[in-house]
This record gives structure tokens, C-alpha cells and sequence, in this order.
């Protein structure tokens, strides 16, 4: 007979006791031996992503998704080192982020802990299983995953690696625990644990996330969706912000971090726009535009209120001329996604207004929206990225993965003098 | 014609973005002006506390809930006061909580920024209404303040003066909101626009704050009970023990930070518990205990196993005796509520395991946990206390009202080369 969600997610909390307590070093070498244990066992993983991606040609199943599900020797070679980069990373378990003398004389720290665990809903690529195992593990926390149907195979096959070295150390193996039922009740039964699970990161479509978050009683770290913005302000490099605008937009269109509106200074739009249209173009960029922007090169198709709105994660832009700062601040306020903003500047006072303005997760100046990943911004890596504001802002890394507690060291303090007279 | 509770937070949002941007200054100033204010008016808000005082003898309300309710001069003078000591408070809002330059030579910081809108949903403290609205406007949000029915008129007079400070500053006055419409129907819908406040913070007994967890689709933050333990370990200094023991217990026992259970190890049992029972019950402490305390002190009551989960709030403790600090942990993982746990001993290296084993919000060596307190621990003021490993983690003050987001500054950096060549 196979245990219950509810009796899973309590065995993974019974390891998560002791991940919690191990040693850096004992982390870091469990990490390693992971990724040695999923070198050593290639041939069954590879094996059982052949059969996950024989199912979903017979299924029918797109090539988008198809090469989301893929694995080869390169790519497992890539998951191994990626547990191993994960073991390389500082431990944030332990950290002392302040600390100070009590005028009652006591010592008080503030010291980072394990969050517990960690429920990870995700969708097609196999790699989350490692990728997410690991960063959960280096926080001390314990992992239930919970992948696609299509790749279950394949998962199933990374998680036994990953228990096995979790095994071979002498740990308890549930600390990493993979779902088997991959039912919609069994996920919805999984949700509710609050009493049990600390956190659920959904990784996948708008849609899932909303599932999630509308169903889920344990709480939600939401990464909805990047509508990022640049703005060439009248004071910018052209140049520059031409630059930023062509990484921002074409060099990977389907991520998150990329661009999918341009505002231009009314200043600046009749020298910038017939530039950015013809470098956009010439890397198939589709095109829609306000108004203004389409008297200043007339053949761009118009934009609709929509457009604003959208997440194309395609090659499509939209694009405004907007008075100024303050007309940009005011855009982004209504359809930006809260994900990543940029302006393009050289007059600091207006940089400085946008940034002070705007309370995107991550707001730039002079440089490309392709920055704002965990890996970029000195994280080391990723679990996901929050545009709520709760818990963790952006990117997450390890760090996010953990809470501050305060420890206090005292000599018999008490808070009533009368108390003494015990 | 009244707002419904979806336009009142519409208007309170729009509030918000503008209080987010007010300097340090401003909103100190704003804050000194609320107290001016609060201090102004007091006949007024004194006669409509008279009014809810009146209503709820007539109602039959206990006298711990009248005293709760009640204000008089002086503590008016306290809430002024209060509002006084959050402006002195330090600003948590832009400040710089990390800062590297990227090896990509752009300058990575980050920064603290407003939550956006919190909603407080609360019993009947009226003092409550000034204090949160005064912590939520110092870290730079909007709030929503949901009262209990009894303090509906005090809240009423409080909040009209904090709102006639913020017109008087030239600022929109439904950055402070009061809800009107006291039904649970309104409650809900509260509690459901997750697309307009960031955070809702129930304070109050447990059924509200389960009540709020589990119908809100707002993320919460839980302050369940704090079922608080003092373990005497065999290395423990039996004078500080004791002193930590009665401060703990006797000082405030409704206090969430009092001690609910004495945990003894048996090395020092024979001498320490006797002590500890004629302490206590000169003090008017109803003792429950195990069979093993009961073979040292005989008159002591049978302990059930309820007792040792119960958040007493009272003048009662349950005692038990245990084998070694690891059984203390043993015995605080299971029954706990991550609130606040204290070890008395002199050796470090037990003090150290207690301290690494347990993960509650705050673990003390040798202090009173009367000392698990924002203001004691230097947050100089407190929102609430976190139970959940989740944004918060113990006693909040105004930081736990702000999210780390990231700036970065470049130069014109990309992320691929090529992009360069437009």
C-alpha cells in the first residue's frame, strides 16, 4: 500500500529535522555525491527520458515542450554540475545578519534557520528535480516534488539518485520526496498541508500559478509574469539604450526577463525610433505601436490596449512615445508586471526618480533586462523568481530559501526586578 | 452611498504609491502631527469610548475584555506617545541592505521598498488602530484597519484624526482606512483581494487568526500561541533558573511570552523542583506535573498530556522531568509552538545544541522569555509576532513592513555581444 500525501509530506518533515542540522560540509558532500550518483546512473536516467519523450510524441505534444522535456548525456552532464555549483555556493543557514548588546546586558543575534519545507509544483523539465532539490537541501530544508505527468519517468529516475546518496551518507531518503500519485486531488490534498509544509514555489504557467494560489492553504511564492518595460528617457545614449533594447528584446525572447514594451521620450523619438525599428526588425521582430510613434515611422501596424498588457514571450514588442518620466512611471504603474524595469538615462536625477518611483522586483539603469536573474545578480542560483512582495522580492536564491530567528545569550536577566527575589 | 469594500481598497492603494514616496521627514513629521492631533481631540475620542464602554457593559461584556477597550487620559497620552516613538524610530524604507559591483562592471544594490497595503484585522484594542496605522505609514504603506465591533466608535474618533493629519499635510487620507461595515461578509471580502493588499496581519485569539488563515486568499501572517518552555538543564546556575522561571510565569502569565512548561533534568530535579513549587505557588500558581516530579514534590496535580499543549494564560504550569537536553528538545519539538523556548544552563556546548536544535522564532540561553518582545529585542516597536516560518519569523517591527528588491546601475551592459552590433 502506498502512504497518503498526508503521510509522505510527514515522513519528509521527520528528515527535514535532521537536514537541518547538518554541517555545511556534510551538505556540500551530499550535494556532490548526488551529482556523481546521476554520472553513475546516466545510462537508467537517460533510458527513462527516452520513454517519457516516446509518450509524448504519441501523445502529440508540441516541440516547445518536447525540448523542455529532453535530456541527453550533455544535459545530464549539465544538471550534475549545476548540483555541484549548488555545493560551491556560501550556506546561508547559520548566517548572523545582525547583532547587538541589550541595555539589559544580553546578547542579541538574528541568525538565519531553515524555512522546513518546501513544496515545489512545476512542469515539464526534469532538471527542476535536481535543480530545486538542491538549493531546498543547501537551506536545510526538506523537498516534496511534485513534476509533470510527461516527465514522470524521468524524474522518478533523478529522485532515485538523489535518495541514494541521501541514503549512502546515512540520512533519512524522504527528505527528498518525489510525488507519485499525479493526480489533480493528490496536488490539491498536497496544498492544504499548512500544518505540515512551510512554503510551495509553482513553477510554470500563469495558469498553474493561479491554481495554485487560489487553492493552495499552505502559502504561495507567485511568480506570475515579466511584462518588462524600457524606457529611453530624453537624456539617454542612444546608442546604449539601442543596445539594451535589441539583448532585451531578441536574445531570448520566450524568458521572463525579456523585454516586452518600449517607451520613448517624446525628445528623442524621431532620432531613436526609426533605429530601434530597423534593428528590430532585421532580427524579425514584430512591431506595434501608439499613434505617435506610427507618424514618426508610418508603416508600424497599431497596438491595442491589450498589447500593453501582454506577455508575449515571442518576438512582438509594443511600443509608446510618452511625454516623459513621469508618463513612463505612470505606464508601467498600469500594465507593468512588477518583474523588470529599465530605464535608459544619463541625467541621474531622472534615473534616480524612476527607480525611487517604480517598485518592480528589479529596477535598472543603463543596462538589459537579461540581467535580472539569480545566477546575474550575485545569487549563485535560482528557485524561482516572486513579483509579490512578500518573503523574497526577484530572483531567489538559497537565502530565500531560510528565515531570520533571534537568539538571545543572556547570564539570568529578568524583566521584573521582583522576580529576583526568588 | 458607501464604498464597497473593493473601491475602499481601490482608494487606499492609490494612497499608498504616494505615502511610498514620502521622505523620511514628512513622514515623521505626519506622525508627530497624528500624536498633536490624537492629543487635540482628546474630549472627543475619550466620549466615544465612554459611548463603546456603555454599549458593552450593556451587552454584558467581561471586565478583561472592558479593560482591554477602555482608554482613559493617560493611556490616550500613551497612544500619542506611541506615535511619537515610531517617529523616532529609524526609516527602514531605501535602505541598502547589500551592495556589489557585478563582473559584468554594473553595480548591483539591494534596497528596501513599502509592502504596498496592509490589512489589520483586529479585536478590541482601540490603541491598536493608532499603532499599526503609525508602523505601516513609517515603512511607506497604506492600511486597511478592520476593528472589533465593541471599539467601533473609538476607532472611529482615532482614525478621523490620524486622516485630519494626513489632509492636513496635503496628503490623501485613505492611506489610513477604517472599515466601515463590520460584517463578516465584509471581512471576507477583505480577505479576498489578493490583487490589492499585500499582507493581512490578524491579531487576536487563535479561532480569529485561524478563521483569517484559512478563508483569506491575502497572504497572512499568523500569530498562533505561544505555548513557551523553560528547560533547567543539569549544568543550569539554580538561581538564575529560578529567577528566569518566576519572571516567566508570574509576571504577565496572559502575556503570549510567558512560560507554559518546566522541563527539569532529572540530575537536578530533587534539588531544583522544590524550589521551583514553593516559588511558584507563593505566588498563586496552580501546578500540573508527571509521575516523576509527583516522586519528589507528592502533592503536586497529575499532568495530562492536554496540558502540555495548552497555552494557559494563566497562573498555571506544567511541569515534567526529563532525561538530558536531548529530551528536552524531544519534548519541545512535539508539543512547541515556535514562539519563544529558553534553556538555563552554564554549559555552552548543551546551551549551543539547545539553541541549534530548536528552530522556534526566538531561543534564549539564560533570560527570562518575557524578553520575546519587539521592543525588547531593538525593533523598537511591534506589529505583531510571526509563528510561521514565512517573511517573519518572531516579533515584527516596521522592517517586517518592507521587501529587499534589487537596483542595478550600469553602463550600457548586455547580456550577448551580439546584441552590441545593432
Amino acid at each position: 500500500m502506498t502512504d497518503s500525501v498526508r503521510e509522505l509530506a510527514l515522513k519528509c518533515k521527520q528528515a527535514a529535522v535532521q537536514v537541518a542540522e547538518l554541517s555545511e560540509n556534510d551538505k556540500n558532500a551530499l550535494l556532490r555525491a548526488m551529482a556523481d550518483e546521476l554520472e553513475a546512473q546516466a545510462e537508467t536516467v537517460l533510458a527513462a527520458n527516452a520513454e517519457d519523450m516516446k509518450a509524448a510524441r504519441e501523445k502529440g505534444i508540441g516541440e516547445a515542450m518536447l525540448d523542455r522535456l529532453a535530456l541527453d548525456e550533455k544535459r545530464l552532464a549539465g544538471v550534475a554540475d549545476a548540483l555541484r555549483f549548488v555545493a560551491s555556493l556560501p550556506d546561508p543557514v547559520g548566517e548572523v545578519t545582525e547583532s547587538h548588546t541589550s541595555d539589559k546586558g544580553f546578547e542579541i543575534q538574528r541568525v538565519r534557520v531553515p524555512l522546513g519545507i518546501i513544496g515545489m509544483i512545476y512542469e515539464a523539465r526534469p532538471n527542476v528535480t535536481a535543480d530545486a532539490a538542491a538549493l531546498c537541501l543547501k537551506a536545510g530544508n526538506g523537498v516534496i516534488l511534485r513534476g509533470g505527468k510527461e516527465a514522470v519517468r524521468s524524474n522518478t529516475a533523478i529522485a532515485a539518485c538523489l535518495r541514494k546518496a541521501l541514503r549512502d551518507a546515512g540520512l533519512d531518503e524522504h527528505a527528498v520526496t518525489l510525488m507519485e500519485d499525479l493526480s489533480r486531488e493528490a496536488m490539491m490534498e498536497m496544498m492544504q498541508l499548512n500544518d505540515i509544509l512551510d512554503l510551495l514555489i509553482p513553477r510554470g504557467g500563469e495558469g498553474l500559478i493561479r491554481f495554485v494560489n487560489e487553492n493552495a492553504r499552505v502559502p504561495v511564492i507567485k511568480h506570475y509574469k515579466g511584462v518588462c518595460h524600457l524606457y529611453v528617457d530624453a537624456s539617454a545614449d542612444l546608442d546604449k539604450a539601442l543596445d539594451i533594447l535589441v539583448d532585451g528584446k531578441t536574445t531570448r525572447p520566450a524568458a521572463c526577463n525579456s523585454l516586452e514594451n518600449l517607451l520613448v521620450s517624446k525628445d528623442v523619438a524621431e532620432t531613436f525610433l526609426p533605429r530601434a525599428v530597423e534593428a528590430l526588425r532585421k532580427r524579425g521582430v514584430e512591431i506595434v505601436a501608439d499613434e505617435a510613434s506610427r507618424k514618426i515611422v508610418p508603416d508600424l501596424a497599431e497596438a491595442t490596449e491589450e498589447d500593453y498588457a501582454t506577455e508575449f514571450l515571442a518576438l512582438k514588442i509594443a511600443v509608446r512615445v510618452v511625454d516623459d518620466v513621469d508618463a513612463a512611471i505612470a505606464h508601467i504603474r498600469q500594465y507593468g508586471s512588477d518583474h523588470t524595469e529599465v530605464i535608459a538615462a544619463e541625467d541621474e536625477s531622472v534615473a534616480n526618480r524612476f527607480v525611487h518611483a517604480l517598485r518592480a522586483a528589479v529596477v535598472m539603469i543603463n543596462a538589459s533586462s537579461r540581467f535580472s536573474d539569480g545566477g546575474e545578480l550575485g545569487l549563485g542560483a535560482e528557485i524561482g523568481i516572486s513579483t509579490t512582495r512578500l518573503h523574497a522580492y526577484g530572483p531567489m536564491g538559497a537565502e530565500a530559501l531560510t528565515i531570520e530567528r533571534f537568539v538571545l545569550r543572556g547570564h539570568g536577566e529578568v524583566r521584573h526586578a521582583e522576580s529576583k527575589a526568588a
